[in-house]
């Protein structure tokens, strides 16, 4: 029976257990296993107020060895903890190395939850040894199930499980790529870490592998923005085992890229109070890095956030946001199209039926477009609206 | 009998008229005029996207001659007009300049409101002429209400006047300085421009005023972030009339600055659903730059200032926002203060009672302190908490 999210490429398993970091009731640890060694890839938060396992599976990536598993664990995102939370990452990474059967240097750890709390290592290694006692089962972990409870174990303030799989032909035979992740947007004390881990049964070297999920995140994880924080713990994996063979580079990316995309958008759609799910496009700057500065000033301002919330076709506010990005514009030049209207070009207003486009917003996506007329540089960012309920989802919390 | 705010000053009169811009009722036109020239300076938005009069004003500015009168418009921004709102604000300048006698070159120029629009020049030069007539007057404009008036005239979102006035002690007797703004915060179709009209009857070159009104704004208007959105119509001017003569220039830039602080405080206070001003005090960092950085990253994370708002005393999100925000940081350097408590230290949280923290944090005024431990640059700006009713205000609006 085929596995689902990091369980549907050939030779993973994972297994989901309750090691009572949250509340009762629900898992919150999980182990992510291949049968055989991996190359490994993966890009972390760019936060310098880098979490315990943040650091310390950095050092695993960049020592370069071989992977075989994910330990991760919901509830204590172990950040803010000093010398002890490193200690007690690296503890995460023995006890699953032993309990597998694995080096201690082929495990990589990620945490989320709950920040400047110690972690609670006697539940944590009880959680420990019961997934391995799961994966150390015949066919332990295998089933539809696993890559499921274990894209479930990873959520915090996530309201759905996030999965996703592809195909895509290999050279000999049909390559898998699978992947769950969890969700932006915080409430206190959880930090909502954007967690990602994929795994893919191609036979690919890290030396590959590390600047393909780099180009794939920057365009879908670090194309998202909800609300404008990188969390101290945001990591994606990406794990090749190799059981499936050879794969031509650019076939991968493309999928992988798409991949990473559907589960960058599950994120924002499930952004605190989202109402929708917007795309801002910008093109035609002088560069793409201008076009980033410009497409991050409009996902980021409250102002085109809350208009978007309210279906107000307000283009001042876009036009504003790329005015002070830092992206040169001149204002003859500029285009700006809301949900498939142009409302500003030529330095002027369009006789676009404002009712009409304010009726378009109400969509569940909706899209942004800024022809900046300048260049060849374009970049696409995500985002949601700003809602009363994001305002009341992080300020009710009462320490 | 003496005036207020921009009135307040020895040689400078005002007058406010309804041009009938705005809504029925309210004035929405004044002219600010000098009996003897000045000298001038000025700060305009960096917004690429600079409305009309903020272009026309610069050129005023950069012609560096003397300068008798300002004029400006609520209700109608004057900002994606084109070349017709080019001529629009220079012909403000010139029926300003020939219903007061001096010339067009001697007039500055500014607009505040509903952007996109072409400025309706019947009402606009019928306005200017009524507020001619009451300047031709003997003493018109002169009284301790005319400045005021001035003060009301020009808001827009905002919900009281904002002005201000000192005193330093020059050569030749006593120096005065005067201030009027409007605020910061943005309802469509309004764009609510900063606007803050400084004068003084000190005797002071432009040579001198322009760097010092530089580090004026610096230092209050330019670190006052109510939405993180810097408005296409935002300016600052400065006259100087030298109807008290000369002034001991550190003496009269202290005085300047406090008095700029008061108003740009009052802005923050009237943001769109504040409940409280916030004040982040960042010190220690490598270079001023990056104290300016991360005290703007602090300032514009909705995570805090919805924290602010539920006063939840969330060192995490005030960490996290300075170490995504490009300072250098070191964890274990980092001291984190909210209203007085220590809440994080040597790498970890303090024992502080995070409920007295809490009840401390319901105060009008909450200060943040951000020593990173590291250097001298220091850097602190002023905000709001975020709130459901700035995204009420700001989403339902319907077109």
């Amino acid at each position: 029976m085929n596995g689902m999210g990091v369980t549907y490429p050939l030779g993973f398993r994972a297994a989901a257990v309750e090691a009572a970091v949250k509340k009762p009731g629900r898992n919150d640890l999980a182990i992510i296993v291949s049968d055989c060694p991996c190359a490994a890839a993966a890009v972390f938060t760019r936060n310098l107020f880098a979490a315990a396992p943040v650091l310390y599976s950095r050092r695993i990536i960049e020592q370069d060895g071989s992977v075989r598993a994910i330990v991760v664990n919901s509830g204590n995102a172990n950040a803010g903890t000093g010398e002890t939370g490193l200690r007690d990452a690296e503890s995460m990474a023995t006890l699953t190395g032993s309990g597998l059967g694995i080096g201690k240097d082929e495990v990589l750890v990620a945490s989320t939850g709950v920040i400047g709390r110690p972690m609670p290592m006697d539940r944590i290694a009880a959680g420990i040894g019961k997934a391995c006692a799961v994966l150390a089962r015949d066919g332990g972990g295998a089933g539809a199930d696993a890559g499921l409870d274990v894209a479930r174990a990873i959520m915090t303030t996530d309201t759905v499980e996030k999965i996703a799989s592809r195909t895509v032909s290999g050279r000999e035979g049909e390559i898998r790529i699978g992947g769950i992740c969890k969700g932006a947007g915080m409430i206190h004390p959880d930090m909502a870490t954007m967690l990602a881990f994929l795994t893919t049964d191609a036979a690919l070297s890290s030396d590959v592998l590390h600047p393909m999920l780099r180009r794939a995140a920057d365009k879908t994880f670090n194309a998202v923005s909800v609300d404008n924080d990188m969390s101290t713990n945001d990591s994606a994996f990406l794990l090749a085992n190799g059981a499936a063979g050879d794969v031509d580079l650019e076939a991968f990316e493309a999928t992988l890229t798409d991949l990473c995309r559907e589960l960058a958008l599950k994120i924002v759609a499930d952004g605190e109070g989202a109402t929708k799910v917007v795309m801002i496009e910008v093109t035609g700057a002088r560069t793409d890095a201008e076009a980033a500065l410009a497409a991050d000033a409009v996902a980021t301002s409250m102002l085109v956030k809350t208009a978007l919330n309210g279906n107000d076709p307000n283009w001042g506010r876009i036009l504003a946001a790329v005015g002070r990005s830092g992206a040169v514009i001149d204002t003859g030049r500029i285009r700006i199209e809301l949900a498939g209207f142009p409302l500003f070009e030529k330095g002027l207003p369009t006789e676009a039926d404002l009712a009409e486009v304010s009726t378009r917003m109400k969509a569940k996506e909706v899209r942004i477009r800024v022809e900046i007329g300048l260049g060849t540089g374009s970049r696409t960012v995500y985002t949601t609206d700003l809602s009363r309920e994001y305002v009341s989802i992080n300020a009710d919390y009462t320490t």
